[in-house]
């Protein structure tokens, strides 16, 4: 994550979330090192998996005290396993014990995304389809679970509402057709956005299609009605598949030659990596 | 959720997911509805689980516009089925279209924690032992996902680290040993505050009874250990137990008198709960 | 400007207008008024020209009192004229006398620059190009300013850096080229963004083209340039013009087919519009 | 502008500047410039003009990066030509690609104001009236504009409603007469406050120099009404004139003796003076 | 205080107070009162003084539910009496339990420092000396008991460092003398600011006349000194004397003529009022 | 203070503090400083006390410039006396001027209070009572007044709402008795909380103990009632007692063999410590 994604769109979030942990005091911590002390420790990981979101890890500790120290022995996106040594922190004893949980709060759970993302990449290897996330994301964690889904392997679909036009189903009920959502779409987006619409039936895909749709997202279709849309279409948009996509059914979908298969699960749903920081010493 | 909670210290983490998500304008639903018109939707379940956060779903559209109306026909701690009808949302179309994702992804997450812990909790029904959530919650979801935690029948350890002392590993390495740990938080802590320790095997835990601990928390024993440590508390401290208790494996602890069990899968790993919102239909 | 673009992504820039205005109270006012009386004040025109910004200057307003009343007799986006009477604003006394500048402010720069987006898209009725604003906004005003270029017949092309892909010559000078910018766009960017390359001559243009750029912006480049290139790139993308494009001269490349023509002018240095509340009335 | 007034006063809006250009990442410089490079651009002047914001264009670069360097050419106050290098911007080129708008944003304005202003402030030279801004500023800028204007030869008048007193005609309405509204001033405002008083003919120039009014403001009067009133006046109060005055008719008022003429069009219509980053070169 | 202040400069402060009061959720009040219930509780006065911030009472509890409803049977400025009823608020029960302290908080030290303003002006009642506030405010609580000086029969000085012009001792250090630092600020500060100087001995009230200086304030002079410089002045600025001003002492410098005595003591030494919420009653 | 609840907690009033005394610039020290030159100026005490608030005192001016130093001779806790030396402040003059009331506003209050503190921790030396501060304290100061009671020799009670369970008058007259509301709190509270309770008589008293209250507090008993309800109690539950405690009336309870004593008065009452800061020096 670069310098300026952390301080302008991830910041913010960070200091919340200490600011969640903190109200007024660490009152464990000042009791048991009233004043400075240096001190070091290390960061294990506990689990196999794919490490992601270690910029973010450090920057918990720095924005508590920039003097604190992170020497990283495993990237993000790299594959790290059980019991492995991925970094140490050094830095004020009390700035390792209150930054501790959560650093470990956001590492564990980009770790968790990015090897759930791994795993269902994987199944995808060798066929035309690509990985998408989606915005069914933990709100205020947005930034950090679409970092964790590309070092995971996965592409990234639209940010938000903002940065791109999708007409889902209730949308086409509000402009009385697929045809009519997408000529509205056309008429109001900056020409910059490309216009994507969900459909359910072939007929709804062949209006899309007529309609000038860029992307067309088969939404809970069966595979033969999405090998049916994607013959049709043939090449005249984009293609993503849709709905209750997870790393159980996933190659379901790998022959059906969609462009793109987008999934909830990846960060709606995956576990975290167990990750921990242990062995504080202090450094005389 | 209270109404001062919300308003104190649960609004702002709303509005800024709102703010994640649109942070210019919803392009695709001002296209297909530049005007006010009045509408309705349905949020129906998809999974069975225990239903939470019906209040946050409200919220984020009150916040968008407070004339939005919400009727449930399902509270928070409620069982829910399959293709029950939850709620129906009526309000201005462009709100409803713009606050959907936003609100799904909080009461899908908030459900699939009381979805979780309800299962855990059934596990220890009978037991003298209750189950408690940890601080390994996401970042910037603690009060949501502590409600949540209460809402699926646990209960909540303290809420951060200004409000309850621990002296873990790291905190008794600071300070010298147990009872040096312990003196200090006596000395040093609010005298409302109960002082818990961490402890690793029988010798710690004498010392932490000896020195006067409040609770001690039993980390990472073995079952016969920790029934040994029971004893020898003898009533003397509240004890609890802890370390990567899941649903798979906590029933290994029910016979072992502990006061509490504490479990961070609650709020780490609990998958979301399906739910949805559909038939959208403009009125009149 | 529809509410929950107004809540979401105005209000806040608006209340910190507000805050400038007062840091602590309004002394002249509360020295005439010292408490409530009902009144009343008149938006009259002064000056010929295309009216935007009410829905913000009654945001002004109403987010110091919700009670206050804004009857209105135009409508963003129509022309208006000298002495017109454009709407009555009724409430305490002290919100019509306090929020008055913070309001015109707003309204006075909004309708200036619909004027002059109005004058410029004018000079390009008949023709099949579009007239573009630019990022070149004042701080702290995109969101009002590229609504004021839609309410005077402009179109908007990308919101911000986060939300579209154009590749300038700072950017090609870092990739070490046309080429080399476009790909590594492609591979890096959500799909959902189009990819805009800026060219100073038909090399780089066809260099743009080869490498599939979606749009071509045809930069600082003389009439025949821009004639030439738009014949090589044959349809094969969309094709933008730029490069202190004002109505002064804008008609020198209106024969020339491309698509869109940009102009930083219609935001940086559109005069105001001249309007003002008179005529307060006391009620009672 | 002096480090305390940019920390407190300006930097919340810069930082709002910069989130508002950059929501999530700045996507064309992040593919291709994946990791930190140095390198260097160059700021050159395209019209002659009188520079102003320097140090809030070092700002923006420093706020995103503390260790981009600017080597300064030119400072602000100075007079600037066509074609001159003005400084030399030294950092991680994402930083100075992304960071480039918004600088030049504020610069260009801030600069077109200092030389709209320097041009009427020199009509003014010779003479005893001094050159006053209003609060016609853009909001969110005051504290920007008010800085440009003082760079470009004019003076400040009141910063806000809080720290001045004046009485226009709707505060004169609403209290019943000039001279009510002048003691109503004079009882409620603190000791250090002057105050001042709108008035539109000689009748009420008379009411408010035996109030005991400090500044009497004389707005959209004929020269001769002025020359009348500044007879009238006779030292009593300091005088300022007021009404649309723009560089093309201020020298209307040059030779009526009134102490300040003060001209909303320095803030409100002064076009940009142009000024672009160029030549970014990677440096190794 | 008026709707606008209470809004712009007044609600930031009180909701941060209530954040500070409730960073989760007020745990006493939520277990006794698990749902909504009306209740009414009565406001008594508990020692003679004089009231001050009823609307600042009234606003914390009407941030927390609009729906509160505070009947008040005494207003600010008033003379209140051990014993007497204030006013009864009517709410959710939970509103009133959790909004107590912190209405309490500020209602007791605004209605403290009323009081003792009030004492110390009726000392300089029959002289032509008014009594001044000073900067020396509680940090966060200027705006809050500026106003309650007022109501206490006080009068305002500036509000802050930008808004007046107060040049003391370690500026004059800092400009190399009176005259110097009074022609500074003349060329300096905006038009409408009077410029006031410290002085310390006779050559500096002769200095500073002769600068033109607006104010004189005479800092820690004894009684004789100022009453020569007074003489000195003759009416040619106004006097401000200052210094270690309490209501044991203020009367030493009553038959001095000077025109304002400046007192730190009515903000920073103001013992409280005892003032508290009783008698809760559930209703129906 | 440590550097982690200064950053957390502490900090962002500090920043209000700054903005409330500057809201643009600071006219007086930018009229006599146009440009940067180093500086010095003295701290010191002008009246017999104990320190309190010098990492606030400091922080103020490394907000304003991390450059800034303070050498300190006197430490936060100890005894100062009347015209000692307390810290020399160096670096730029105008950081100097513009700090120096925020800065002495917090440092004066928080000695006040530290003084008064310990004048009433005195009292208490031999006694096993301990002194308690209360929740009275000014809002947004309570994490600078709470330390200062420390600093001053006294204990802290409770931080706020969220952190501590206590059971008042009408938390019992909303719960239906003592019973119910211990019971309601016993059920609701986490684990983690002591649970305190309001008592008027012994009958309350009596009550609290079955009902297994861990605190009880006795409030505006007399002396003898306190006497026998010590007894009662026995040791049973921690006993406070409360009530208009001031170091006029304190050593009437000191003989009753209480464990805590909490007085409002420490926060809300005490006067300042006169202390200032003089002698500025340019340095070269």
């Amino acid at each position: 994550m670069d310098l300026i994604t952390m301080q302008l769109a991830a910041d913010k979030y960070i200091r919340m979330a200490l600011e969640e942990d903190i109200n007024s005091e660490d009152v464990s911590t000042n009791a048991v090192m009233p004043s400075y002390k240096k001190g070091e420790v290390q960061l294990i990981c506990k689990e196999d998996g794919i490490l992601a979101g270690m910029p973010v890890f450090e920057r918990v500790f720095t924005l508590l005290d920039p003097h604190t120290q992170v020497e990283r022995y495993a990237e993000d996106g790299q594959r790290v396993e059980k019991g492995q040594l991925l970094a140490k922190v050094t830095g004020d004893v009390r700035v390792l014990l209150s930054g501790e949980r959560t650093a470990l709060n956001y590492l564990q759970r980009l770790s968790g995304i990015a090897t759930y993302t791994h795993t269902v990449a994987k199944l995808l290897e060798g066929t035309q389809t690509k990985l998408l996330d989606t915005r069914k994301t933990t709100p205020c964690m947005r930034i950090f679970e679409k970092y964790a889904v590309r070092m995971g392997g996965g592409n990234n679909h639209r940010y938000n509402l903002s940065d791109g036009v999708m007409l889902k189903d209730n949308h086409i009920d509000a402009a009385g057709g697929v045809r009519q959502a997408v000529e509205a779409a056309r008429a109001y987006a900056p020409f910059v956005r490309k216009i994507e619409v969900e459909v359910e039936n072939l007929d709804m895909v062949r209006e899309a299609v007529e309609a000038g749709a860029d992307i067309i997202m088969l939404d809970n279709m069966t595979a033969d009605q999405m090998a049916d849309a994607v013959r049709l279409i043939d090449g005249r948009a984009q293609t993503e598949c849709s709905g209750n996509m997870t790393k159980e059914n996933i190659q379901t979908i790998t022959e059906l030659g969609v462009d793109f298969v987008s999934s909830g699960a990846l960060t709606h749903s995956a576990p975290i990596l167990d990750i921990s920081l242990k062995h504080l010493r202090v450094l005389d």
